[in-house]
């Protein structure tokens, strides 16, 4: 993905900004009831689409057929958030189109006929919005997408009807999980009708102290004001870390950048580590960067390490197949090399 | 303490060596009843014997008034080694005589009127009954010991009663704990009458995997004799540590390294740690030196480093009073300077 952040307060709480839209095509069922010479034809026609149509922005793409990828590569996909674990799993003719920047990708034939997704390091919701409707276009211009004038567009499940957009961003937030104050803000995003969720997705547990935040409801408002709407509830919630970062630090700033050090010196001398340890130990070190206490450590690095640290990448670049206490040797190895410390 | 080992095998499980003999006057009541004025006249007495008789071996001595000390010098003896505990604690006239090398230190009006010490880094326990008989020689040249043909020498406590000769030395047995064996050397010792403690004397917990294994029988055999049953079982517990040092190496090496290396990440990055953490932590680098996994830290420097992370010695060599907050601070600033990290 390519790097960048506004530079702003709080755009390294943002840890990425992340737009989806579902699609479905007219005169082809829903891909649950989707036969598999229809769901070829798709496949075929959306990577016609991008064949034919090309858009600066969007630049090149790779076309990716699922089912002539191996495991190792699917599970890469979805920790890089290209594609969902359900169309890495999914036995139906699926298929994804990645642009090279990796800011743009679209899942083909997963619940609906079409996810468009884009995704950008930090505050940059507005260039996923607009790389969005790059790709909605296109894919629009020869194919006559499923909507209704009532509705909107009509998506496999009620909840993704209408805009069919989904705005989430990726917040880091160790301060008010440290104070517990992350209850409340549970509470209120709750009362918001906003979901909040751990780092991959629907069910999975807040590692590391990352949090997925995103809109429930996709109708009776425009795209604009849905995302004008979570990124308003997202800048204050990054107030809200700030906030309390800063007065963590006050009150006891020995104690503060002691977790921090410590963090640091557990991930650049172990031998053997989790994935899940290492987002934690790297939450940590981020706190730090942050608030100015480590400063030979680029927050881009970091970026860069918490997806190598899972493994299917992890086997990606190691170019083999590990078993879990290989990966956890090579983990560590990496992460070694990485923060300049072997 | 002047450093050295002997290079053998097992040179870094044995940490030191000790000798301490109790000896009495004749014509003073034991210390508990003795009264100021006889206190002081063999203080007066001790400090003459060292100025007109000296000995090349033990070299300069230097003459330490305990009521002219403050109570940070009186702990940082105390954790030198030089002092007990008691001592420190004294209302009664007192004062300690200690070689330039720290090799030698003669307690005066302890629970006996004289404890004669010596102590060295490593497997050197005959340096140490050497230099404890160099002592013992001068003191004895101008004043009489209270002896008896039956009992050998009087002291305070009937314990010591005989030879007066108390053989200990302090291992660190970090396998033995991991696999829970130490308690088959407890009971072993325990059987042969060998009292095995804290690294603070009675009483103390065992941190940092350090045991101090001493001789309790002082009666009914020659000082040889005692020493030479002491070290064979000190022996003895070195052979069962490095067998169990191989073995848990041999099943696990990387979870060995991991373990080590973590605690090394831990104890170079902390910025404030208390002196019983360091000192865990430290066990586990010396295992990790021991093994040849740790190659850039030298055994002595840690053994320096046990000594500056107590509260008395960090304090003398901060130059100022701190509090126990403080004291963690400016012992993480230290571990890391020493260990070049800073």
């Amino acid at each position: 993905m390519e790097e960048g952040n506004d530079g702003k307060h709080g755009s390294n709480v943002i840890i990425s900004s992340r737009i989806r839209l579902a699609r479905n095509f007219v005169n082809y069922p829903f891909p649950p009831k989707l036969n598999d010479r229809d769901a070829e034809e798709i496949i075929l026609k959306v990577k016609n689409a991008f064949t034919n149509y090309q858009d600066g922005e969007i630049g090149d793409v790779l076309f990716i057929d699922l089912g002539n990828i191996g495991k190792i590569d699917k599970q890469m996909l979805v920790e890089k958030h290209l594609i969902s674990p359900d169309l890495a799993a999914s036995t139906r003719r699926c298929a994804v189109v990645v642009s090279k920047t990796e800011n743009l990708s679209v899942m083909i034939n997963e619940e609906d006929h079409l996810r468009i997704q884009s995704l950008f390091n930090g505050m940059r919701i507005e260039d996923a919005w607009k790389l969005c409707n790059k790709a909605d276009d296109i894919l629009d211009r020869d194919m006559e997408y499923a909507f209704s004038e009532t509705y909107g567009y009509l998506t496999c499940c009620p909840t993704n009807l209408g805009t069919g957009i989904r705005v989430s961003f990726m917040l880091h937030l160790p301060a008010l999980v440290m104070t517990g104050y992350i209850r409340n803000i549970l509470d209120a995003c709750h009362k918001l009708n906003i979901m909040v969720r751990g780092i991959y997705g629907e069910h999975s547990e807040a590692i590391g102290n990352m949090f997925q935040m995103s809109n429930q409801i996709t109708l009776g408002q425009t795209e604009e004001e849905i995302i004008e709407s979570i990124k308003n509830t997202a800048n204050q919630v990054v107030d809200q870390e700030n906030i309390l970062r800063t007065e963590l630090y006050r009150q006891n700033s020995i104690k503060f950048e002691d977790r921090v050090y410590r963090s640091l010196g557990i991930l650049t001398h172990a031998r053997s580590i989790s994935a899940d340890e290492s987002l934690k130990l790297i939450s940590d070190i981020r706190l730090g960067i942050d608030m100015g206490i480590v400063k030979n450590i680029d927050i881009n690095t970091l970026n860069d390490l918490m997806l190598l640290i899972q493994p299917g990448c992890l086997q990606k670049v190691m170019g083999e197949a590990l078993n879990p206490a290989e990966l956890d040797v090579r983990r560590a190895d990496l992460i070694r090399i990485k923060l300049g410390k072997e």
